[in-house]
């Protein structure tokens, strides 16, 4: 046996011997709010039950992804729709806003925040009205309980349950994440991209403001809840607090550089796989796609369908493109479908990126995608819909590994140019390749770093000596306010007696001084 | 073939496919200043070696360490003593005072920060002179630098050869670490321990400010020595902000969780490896201890001589306990020497103590002595003598893992004490098994993250992607002074207008009033 694979069977021997937990079998409750973050935790869960783990999991019943549950011992609850009223109050009327008025995208934006927490809400009450669940999950004994901590119900049950959490999430809204961890914020930071101009900070100033003053309506909300739930009074910010360990499913390839906490950590890219063999029809058109290529679209799970007039522009444009183009979408075919053009209900995504003769990705910029873009290098036109998906464009495009298109006033002459730029002007790859060479270069990969920390709290029972002593102080004390008080009347006090034995001494020595003149007078 | 060996292998290839610069050779410089730091980095430089890279060291003429220093191309300058009237003006009359009255530690604190920079700047002033050294690394092209930052030469040379610098540090002085990273410090950091009372917050408040109107003084000189060599007037710390990554040569388990970056990685207790086998003398005390086991006693190799009446004492205490003691001392024998007390002038620290019968540690507390004591989880009693030693030994003092002694004011009877109860009292060993496993439970070895962090920069010329942007804003762009102006100026703008017009409108309705009323009188 050559030297070099007796190394590696000596180190993975004692990499086991290191980590004897690792294959050691713990007690996991995973608790998605819904079928996407159920979908973002999957290959995680899936790996950690590899590892020899029971997984719990409990979420809203939904048939739809039986396939992704079968491993897991799923815990489903009902979940009847909003109330109608509600929801007609809150949906926004316009799904497809962006980079529009600056006053009008806050307020669609604040509209969608409001939405999806009352459906959240929605999901939460039914899930602690379960009595019959949450009496299972009190007699279950878990290591740990995985969540996205947006859903209130994870962390008000990680409470009740007195387990340790780990929060897995894309990011946090409302800055809470920086609030619960005591994360300082730096003066200056960045929501959306690198270096910024006046405007661009004058902007950022104003959403931050107006998004905290959203966020109160929130705060509120989930106050309530978790204080009817746990029968006491808690914030919402102090059951989020007790958070063992912060997973932020992404990058700083992408998320500007900015404060952390030892507690938190950075999977982003942790679903970028290697690539798997393609499916046989589409391994056969990529292989008839000659020496000019092939283009992935797909705006998400989201949104597959778009309206008939917005899908004819788009069809004329990717008409006046010479690669063959896979077009994710189960709406109305367009009367001017090219003959380039494959409409496709669903796609491998990272095996199709990953194909050598991938030219372009036209996506929606969800995390997802520009992860698996990054990840394969390939140059992006981003379709932006909503919430982090503008952000994430607005980098990507500040890179310039790819451009973003609005997709309401776009013209198909608007696609078709950008398509074509980011294809032909080599700048793009080379960004793109520059991204994707540093995303790729890490000591221990997303997904196992995730997995590592995950056992690292069931094998510890927390991470305490990643959280701040600061979590153990009241608000007076974190500030020093009682030090600096006690300093300043110390100070004071000083001055005030040194003054008054001044003005004492002076005092004094003038009355001397005048007793001794009259006399010099009267000698 | 067994499936785990087969999964091990293709694990190793993948490794070395996704990380094709790893086995390329590249170019690395190395600036230690002196003999310990250049012990410090000796681990980190020979992985990097191995790796197939070319490391050229510059560092003082020294030839105690040739041995160390075989395997690299070694650049030496010479370096006189500092001038014998500065040294004894600034050297530090009380070498082993502590925990004593809190001004005069402060005093002696600050002399000793003094004279360590004064030798410092000395020695720096020595390299930047040395024309014939400064023109070969001009020549030469490096990949990137090593250095620790404290000494000024390293950042200096750094940006007049304007190459990619990697700072590694046990912990930085006068919190420069936080201004030159844009690290915003949290209002409560604790300097010291876990939570503190009152009082410790107060003298943590007051060393602080004590500590920055010290530094001032370093700040001037190092700036003026950069400005000088650079040919342009350059801030020191300007010049330390160019570090594309700190790695800091500290764990969360002995250091408090505070804020950090994403350019700083730490890597503490990258030295301590795998247990190696003792030497024939070693191996036969070690086995002839008996079921009492043995006790490792090492001062560093800065302290292996100290007064005579202070290692009777000691002696006395050491022939109390009835393990067999290992102690390092090149002093004059004590008298009253017992039988159980072995003199040595070398021991392999590392191996001692990974071996089962290690029952406790006495340690001045530096950071290659915690952390080897952590890492094989024996309990140490602390006899710390300055700087981060009297830090290191309270934090570990806090977690419960030890006790720390007053050296100048501790009896035999104190420090048989404190090694009976160390060793006895099961409390101590529980508290560093813990600590040992939170610290051990890593998803990859900080002696390889440290190589993995030096690699990137390297091959990647910089880091650029986890650096702040706020190094490319002015003063008052970072704190958003001139958006917070420009909006404060609108706001008082509009008001203004608003209460003229109101003030126009009233006075136009009060006269119309007035001239109304006597019309009516006259009426």
């Amino acid at each position: 046996m050559p030297p070099s694979i007796l190394l590696l069977i000596i180190f993975g021997v004692v990499c086991l011997l290191e980590f004897p937990g690792l294959t050691e079998g713990g007690k996991l409750l995973v608790i998605p709010q819904d079928t996407d973050v159920w979908l973002d935790m999957h290959s995680m869960v899936t790996k950690l039950k590899k590892n020899g783990h029971e997984i719990v999991v409990v979420m809203p019943k939904n048939n739809e992804i039986s396939h992704l549950s079968k491993d897991f011992i799923m815990k489903t609850y009902p979940v009847p729709a909003l109330d109608p009223e509600l929801q007609i109050n809150l949906e926004p009327t316009e799904p497809l806003s962006l980079l529009s008025c600056f006053f009008s995208t806050i307020s669609i934006e604040y509209r969608r925040l409001r939405y999806t927490t009352s459906i959240l809400s929605n999901t939460c009450q039914h899930l602690l009205d379960d009595q019959e669940l949450v009496r299972y999950l009190e007699r279950s004994s878990f290591d740990a309980v995985v969540i996205d901590p947006w859903f209130p119900c994870g962390p008000i049950l990680a409470e009740h349950l007195s387990l340790p959490s780990i929060y897995v999430m894309p990011g946090f809204p409302c800055g809470w994440d920086y609030t619960a961890t005591r994360c300082p914020k730096s003066p200056y930071q960045s929501q959306h991209y690198g270096q910024m101009d006046f405007t661009q900070r004058m902007k950022n100033l104003l959403v931050e403001s107006l998004e905290y003053i959203a966020c109160q309506e929130i705060k509120a909300e989930y106050t309530r809840m978790a204080s009817q739930f746990l029968h006491k009074h808690v914030n919402i910010l102090q059951v989020l607090s007790q958070a063992e360990l912060w997973l932020f499913r992404y990058d700083f390839v992408v998320e500007s550089a900015k404060p952390v906490m030892p507690n938190m950590m950075f999977i982003g890219g942790e679903t970028c796989k290697e690539k798997e063999n393609l499916p046989h029809e589409f391994e056969k058109l990529v292989n008839s796609s000659g020496e000019h290529g092939f283009v992935v679209f797909s705006l998400g799970s989201m949104v597959s369908e778009i309206p008939i007039n917005k899908a004819t522009d788009i069809a004329e444009a990717l008409k006046s493109i010479p690669q063959q183009v896979l077009w994710r979408y189960t709406g109305k075919t367009p009367p001017n479908l090219g003959e380039n053009t494959h409409l496709v209900k669903w796609l491998p995504q990272n095996d199709l990126l990953a194909h050598p003769k991938a030219r372009a990705f036209i996506t929606h910029a969800g995390s997802h995608g520009i992860y698996e873009g990054i990840c394969n290098a390939v140059p992006m036109v981003m379709l932006p819909l909503f919430g982090d998906q503008m952000d994430n464009a607005k980098r990507i495009e500040s890179r310039g590994a790819g451009l973003t298109l609005n997709v309401l006033h776009m013209t198909s002459e608007d696609l078709s140019n950008a398509v074509k730029a980011v294809i032909n002007n080599p700048v793009y790859k080379e960004n793109i390749q520059r991204l994707s060479s540093l995303h790729l270069d890490r000591p221990v990969h997303p997904l196992d770093l995730a997995v590592h920390w995950v056992e690292f709290v069931m094998r510890h029972k927390g991470a305490p000596h990643l959280r701040p002593a600061a979590h153990d102080l009241n608000w007076f004390q974190y500030y020093s306010l009682d030090v600096i008080g006690f300093l300043m009347f110390f100070l004071l006090t000083t001055l005030f007696i040194s003054l008054k034995c001044c003005t004492f001494v002076f005092r004094r020595c003038c009355k001397r001084s005048s007793k001794q003149k009259p006399k010099s007078k009267s000698q």
